[in-house]
């Protein structure tokens, strides 16, 4: 068991100046002296005790979330872009593309536009609403938007990469993995050591393995003397890791995890059997209920998919190890979703109340 | 002028546990070992250099950005409120209420929950859609719409406070600019000195008003040998401490310093005397076009009022003295307000491309 951070032993007693990402975790990463470092102070996020979760599964178990919505962009993909978006200024590249419409189209749109790239998102035409890209337009991405499907958009973008000086920014880009693999270094650097079980939602599986690739080198490194179980949750509705098929038309309300075949998949079941964990599936109902849960008792509001690490924590609570310390990885910001916050919010509203002191004191119970 | 810090000489080369501003503050703010600390490890939040906008004003002046948009509820008002709700559980209050029906609810909200004490909400019926509300009633907030306008809501809120163990957190709580003043303490922290300038949007004038106290303080304690001139921007339709009057119906986008008659009128004036400093007004346009440019050339997404900070440092940019180190300050996440970004944003948008690749890199420029 670890020491709770919200009062640790060794807490700051001023600010320190956080280099972003590449900075900090130089030593660790494939950058050189000359590779123009792209950052928006990324990373660094915090990692919150979250004792009303921790009091659902008792006996002695500690759980903080790792709260990656407060990353610039507000998602974790911005650890991931810092590294893609370097290499490819190094590279020599003078525009990033990609084929998605949501954190990645954003956060590539802000690191590019920072690093003087042109960003490309190129999607279906008719597939999406201007609203869900208005955060990457705002960045200054330009949007294409083609007479085809998605499979189609994505071999277009890969063709553009082969004979353009265009960098892919897709999941593809082996950069990206780099950079997310800081998140589990933060984890360490904070706690001292690595998390018994580290919960974390699973849709490309990229995350997965990035997490893990950074608990490996740190243990290499003599930074942790553990590894922790890799505990993977995906949506009921898109889950082929667990059940070993691909979906072919996976449906779920957490879209940041609705994927059918993750372009990392060899690498998940490798991780999974490297560190003795599990693929588990939530269902929609159990992603909002904690989702609401960590909202209205922790005062924290997260993406849909995010708050699937956390409903899967409490789908397997009985099997936590008492005392044992653990980590749930909250990847995107939930005001990056307001439709899903409008529509679920308790009724909690209550009108016509007479403007008197009384009447508002009847009201709220006193 | 002081080293720049996206690559400062004492860099962080791991993450530090961050205990929130009270565990690192403390011996400058009004707790002691009794009170229980409520708190989401709020504050920390990245000093993010903006070249762009340095290019703008050139003569080797520095800017940077303080960016509380990736504050846990995505505004400064968690600053405040991590105080403001600690002292109200230490007073034993069971609830908390305020009149608001923006940043400052959502952050009331999620601090009350956490620390176990009712939100409690006071509108007037009819006033807001539930859309504005939904982040604070998904926190948990009880929102209660009065028939009356909003000067009776905030009497009765007083009179509640009075008459009930409720505690008021709205800016007459003294204890929220105790709380804002550490983003001071945060700034002279990480650039080791005072900036020769803070550039601020002004509205209620508290948070002007705590910067002003946070540097006095570390100043009279030695941290910085210096004090920066306060740099207070108002936008032009609600710019009452430019015009030294009251304005009755104040208009402006950037809602969140849309108000007639600050709360705190005397301070802000006494700032602006004691540290030399100004305030100017800055037109709707001038504060879209700096929120643009954020986003477009520095890769920052924030609410438009925060934007007015960096609005008002362009328009009075001739008058900043040469190698001068210039913080404006973010208050807001920008995806705090979806509308005006999918409102405002450029349209980069082509659909009806031909699948192919020749298309698409003719479509790119290519």
């Amino acid at each position: 068991m670890v020491q709770p951070v919200d009062r640790p032993a060794s807490s700051a007693s001023s600010a320190a100046a956080w280099g972003g990402l590449i900075e900090t975790y130089r030593r660790y990463l494939p950058v050189t002296a000359q590779t123009p470092v792209v950052t928006l102070l990324e990373g660094n996020t915090p990692l919150i005790p979250v004792p009303a979760i921790a009091q659902e599964i008792g006996r002695g178990v500690q759980v903080f979330v790792k709260y990656d919505g407060l990353n610039p962009t507000g998602s974790f993909k911005d650890r991931g872009m810092t590294m893609a978006i370097s290499k490819a200024k190094e590279a020599g590249a003078e525009a990033v593309i990609c084929a998605s419409t949501g954190n990645t189209s954003a956060a590539a749109a802000a690191y590019a536009r920072r690093g003087g790239l042109r960003p490309f998102v190129l999607i279906p035409d008719g597939y999406v609403a201007v609203g869900k890209l208005a955060q990457a337009l705002l960045y200054g991405a330009e949007v294409l938007a083609i007479q085809g499907n998605f499979d189609r958009a994505l071999q277009i973008v890969r063709d553009m990469a082969e004979h353009y000086p265009i960098t892919l920014v897709n999941s593809v880009n082996p950069y990206r993995l780099e950079g997310q693999k800081t998140a589990a270094f933060e984890i360490v650097d904070v706690l001292g050591t690595a998390p018994d079980w580290l919960c974390i939602p699973v849709g490309n599986a990229g995350n997965i393995t990035a997490y893990w690739m950074g608990f490996c080198q740190y243990h290499q490194e003599g930074k942790c003397d553990r590894l922790p179980r890799m505990m993977g949750f995906q949506a009921a509705g898109a889950s082929p890791l667990v059940s070993g098929a691909p979906v072919p038309h996976p449906e779920t309300l957490a879209t940041a995890i609705r994927i059918g075949n993750p372009a990392s998949w060899e690498k998940a079941i490798a991780v999974r059997d490297a560190s003795q964990g599990e693929f588990n599936a939530v269902t929609d109902e159990e992603i909002l209920a904690a989702y609401r849960l960590l909202a209205s008792r922790e005062g924290i509001f997260c993406e849909p998919a995010s708050a699937s690490s956390v409903a899967g924590l409490l789908k397997v609570k009985d099997r936590v190890p008492a005392e044992a310390t653990v980590v749930c990885v909250l990847t995107g910001n939930g005001l990056k979703d307001p439709d899903t916050a409008i529509k679920h919010c308790e009724n909690q509203f209550k009108g016509g109340i007479a403007p008197e002191l009384e009447a508002v004191a009847q009201a709220m119970g006193f």
